[in-house]
């Protein structure tokens, strides 16, 4: 029998792509798509890609009927919305992957600090599991409520992973610089998104403050065994889909390009969805897009003593939604791949 | 046992979308990819979006090795360069779609004419089908020669095909305009695709004389039952993927929008791959983008007296290596969607 | 003493774009930038490119005060909101020009058909010129009430002009296919200029409705002496600047390209924005970008007996603010050319 | 009497800019542009946009002729070529401005080392100065020999100046992080700037090697009075002009956004083309474009003792051809900013 989903706010570029690629999932139902903007309206107009694959209209939320329909519940929702939800899902005994910040956080001070609001059920936080299948596989195997990671975190802490695990940096140094397409930025609509104001622009935003950063330094500083601050940027480029993080930090002593690639080589050899490209071949938004992968290449440079990590992923995919279906393919025992083993498209 | 394929011109975007989509195909197996510019490199190294799902290398064309190993060979080739392919292919009882022009045409004159160089078997264009099957089903399904329809022609025929089948237009008022993306252009290079050329910038190229002109006309004709000549008029838009084709066309009588479109959705009722969209949604190319989809909607203006039909496509599929496909599962026997039934990416 | 100037609407594409061309013309004033958004903010918080160039605030609209400040007020301003500005401006014996759709028609049924609204100031349309140059420069001349052309208009109108003004072609014929780039539909928000849902996607829209129609009929009628009815069909193309116009008509009998070519030369030898380019070179929008000038190039196709004209324009300047500046220098019997005698970015 | 301006490499993008800016400057003549490719074409066939502005001719390269017919000569050439014309402006006593590398650096070995070819006139580097003018604008006043800078390092060196001037930051602790259009690639071609390589793609190059580093080092170093060893990331984006780029430096010490910004406020007071935005705005590059301004903004980041600078230019004006004429309008002691005091385009 395949497993009952629900999905909450499915008319986001997050949750449109949870429900093409759970259309096309060999283990799973679409039995409820909720929005808050086109409630009544069939699901391919909104999307008009999907028609003939998704025949199921939007629904206006009716968080308990949602819950006790489906076996597991994805929501894409601003911070602080899916903290009901969690309760809900708990409460009748149902999976929850969040795709937002409220349960990506151990600590409920630096979630209230950065996102301005009270964590209303900082109860949950000891459960949840911050859905990072490289890090934390087993733990989201048994979880009931996942907080899928941020996409600039899952770029940055995938492209670091190696070498803080190994201590082969100075945690103090590193510099995380991130660039992304305009699909994270979500559907609504804003000055910032207008397309003549993106295209052919290129501009930085929430310097030294954005949210994503307290998320990438608790995972970072679980992997370094220390606490760990970071300077994280990211910035707006023209094109739809795609994060590229450029990653810096010193080596602490002299290491060859040879030595850090086989620390990768060995780090991700058993990891499907991370690739470590061959010698000579950068990572670039486009090798990824429309796939589940993070590409990956450490540099080394001897002149400063620092080693360069260029990753790159498909934000709404690895990103938010692949990524959610990998943690639920976890939660379920099914095959870590299924629904996402295809390569991207190209060009 | 799988059928056993050989690529000649793998490396081009055509030939690299055959890749891809036969790569996970569960009835094909790649056998040779061949290459001018890349012999002997790893195919991921071309294109790293395939990292670890093709790990053979590019080859240098060895014409009587590569028909001898496979069951079909696909081409995707300049025109003129498919004809010895076509003759080994034969020789040696194997099937050959090639998605040039070489095979296209019914007639050799036609070929000369607008190709500019002399067809050297002109006996096999009898045998030649024109794989459009939407049209030419059955022919396809028995055939060991495919002509691959050209892209612009693949959006304009289908759209235009329910009214020309019933004699609803004045064949003589015929306009396409057609846009399309610059992946169309190929992958080699030349001024006209430079990027700082391509984007913020919108052009018509080759007006009044592209060498699809007679392609379509031909197409038409027979929907027509009679000789057609058509304005078609190419232009380049500023994205990777995608035709659109606005065709423009006299009614013979007044019709409303109702009874147009009751037309189509009886024409296309059985056609999974063509789209008439419901009322109050127009084609776009982002929804056809990844997919096989044409998608087609006639709108009647009762003040000029003329029909006007948008129809999409994604031109590296539908427009080229997806239709290749389907007309492959169809020489086989097997599902027309094999491989092919997947929605596209959006946005 | 310099011609004080009042902008109504400055915030928007068009506003903006006659603030920059404004605040560097020689025998200009900017006295009162209006905004319905912004009231209060400094212009260049809201357009940083004009940081040390312009340095007044966005003022709220108070109309009598504003134009009893102005020598000429222009207005960019959604349908309708234009008309009590012209009867205060008249009122108190100001030039105006209207970028908007209210001073357009000769017809104010055809306005009210097209614009769904009553005109509240029917009697103002017989003093109001539209403001082609090209086509009305004595009356432009000689007005205080100028109807600036739409974009579309502009561009198929200068496309046309030689041919209808000497009657060579079949006015029945004619069939307009406009592609524009995304700053045309303004700075306001909506879904249609998200950035990810207009990168990589081409689509047409208000297919046989769109309100130029009539505009460009009316003044197309006028050149060719007959009441015209035709097809045009707009379509939004990524990027941000630019209108390309692809026109087909019949000729009336056969013609060289030479002899059509030389029409046209004749016709625009003495306009300085009206370039009709070398043989050999088509149009493109990225060769006006950034200019007030529209390139035409016709090409005849003997095949079908149609002409093609190709017209470019960059539709913020030639399709709005420049050729608005053309009319004021008009207006004041200034050189046609003074703050718009410069080539545009390339690339 | 005008100067005469000849040009060397006039059909690359950055001569271009040169023609178009050198075209409607007050005080030039263009009298020879010269291209290796299209010796014989008039230029505006190969550039439209300059087409009735510009009616010469290209020239193929006769080096005495054009030294001799010009007073100042601007070179857009690849590395190595600029030698031979440096030796023949000065033997004929003309100025030559380079805006290639071979005549940025002081120490012929570093040329050497990075672009892996020998200098043929080292004795020349004495004598030519670093063309940016906010650092060396007495020397180049009185300079016949001008190596103009590169594009990053224009971004780079203003957005740092003032904190090394001060010995404000730790010098070993700088991150340059940037990101370019895809014009600073030249109008070559290769694969990649072909359009759908680049479009919907973000991808780093060059990591730790790029040619730009020990330019900015060099630069750097005579700021700080100390040898600089940085790290410098170019990155490609997907529009046609722009340079973005992003510096990391620890301070020595704490200080506030004010005590940054005041440094910031005094050091660029003077300077026309250095616009440090107000508080609350952030360089962008569609805010510079089409302009011979830099954008710049500090931030300070408490939580890591960082000040992260953002810096925007164009990068084929400000990067390129602006600042060339801008060092021109120096070695003729005309008004600096004659020729480019223009806002750019926006949007």
């Amino acid at each position: 029998m395949k497993i009952k989903v629900g999905i909450i706010g499915a008319t986001g570029y997050a949750g449109a792509e949870l429900v093409r690629i759970l259309s096309a999932h060999p283990q799973t139902q679409l039995v409820s798509l909720t929005t808050q903007s086109y409630g009544g309206k069939s699901f391919c107009e909104v999307y008009p890609h999907l028609y003939k694959y998704v025949d199921q209209k939007c629904r206006e939320l009716d968080l308990p009927a949602l819950v006790s329909e489906a076996d597991v519940i994805f929501a894409a929702l601003p911070h602080g919305h899916a903290i009901p939800v969690a309760q809900e899902a708990l409460r009748q005994g149902k999976k929850f992957i969040d795709l937002g910040a409220d349960f990506r956080f151990d600590n409920r001070e630096v979630y209230e600090q950065w996102y301005k609001v009270e964590h209303t059920a900082p109860e949950l936080l000891e459960q949840a599991v911050y859905g990072l299948p490289e890090m934390h596989r087993d733990k989201i195997s048994s979880a009931s409520l996942v907080g899928n990671p941020g996409c600039y975190p899952t770029s940055v802490i995938l492209g670091l992973a190696p070498l803080l695990t190994h201590g082969l940096v100075d945690t103090g140094t590193v510099v995380a610089d991130s660039k992304s397409g305009v699909s994270g930025a979500g559907r609504g609509l804003s000055l910032g998104v207008h397309f003549a104001e993106v295209n052919e622009n290129f501009r930085a935003y929430n310097v030294g403050m954005h949210r994503h950063t307290p998320e990438i330094e608790q995972e970072l500083g679980k992997l370094a065994g220390e606490s760990m601050v970071i300077s994280f940027t990211p910035h707006l480029t023209p094109m739809n889909r795609g994060i590229l993080s450029t990653v810096y930090a010193k080596l602490k002593q002299e290491m060859t390009l040879e030595q850090v690639r086989s620390v990768y080589e060995d780090y991700y050899r058993n990891e499907y969805f991370v690739r470590l490209l061959p010698p000579g071949i950068l990572p670039q938004t486009k090798a990824v897009a429309g796939s589940n992968h993070c590409d990956v290449v450490p540099v080394v440079d001897p002149r400063t003593g620092r080693v360069v990590v260029i990753s790159a992923i498909d934000n709404l995919i690895k990103g938010a939604a692949g990524q959610a279906v990998q943690n639920m393919n976890l939660m379920y025992d099914l095959p870590e791949t299924m629904g996402l083993d295809k390569p991207g498209l190209y060009p």
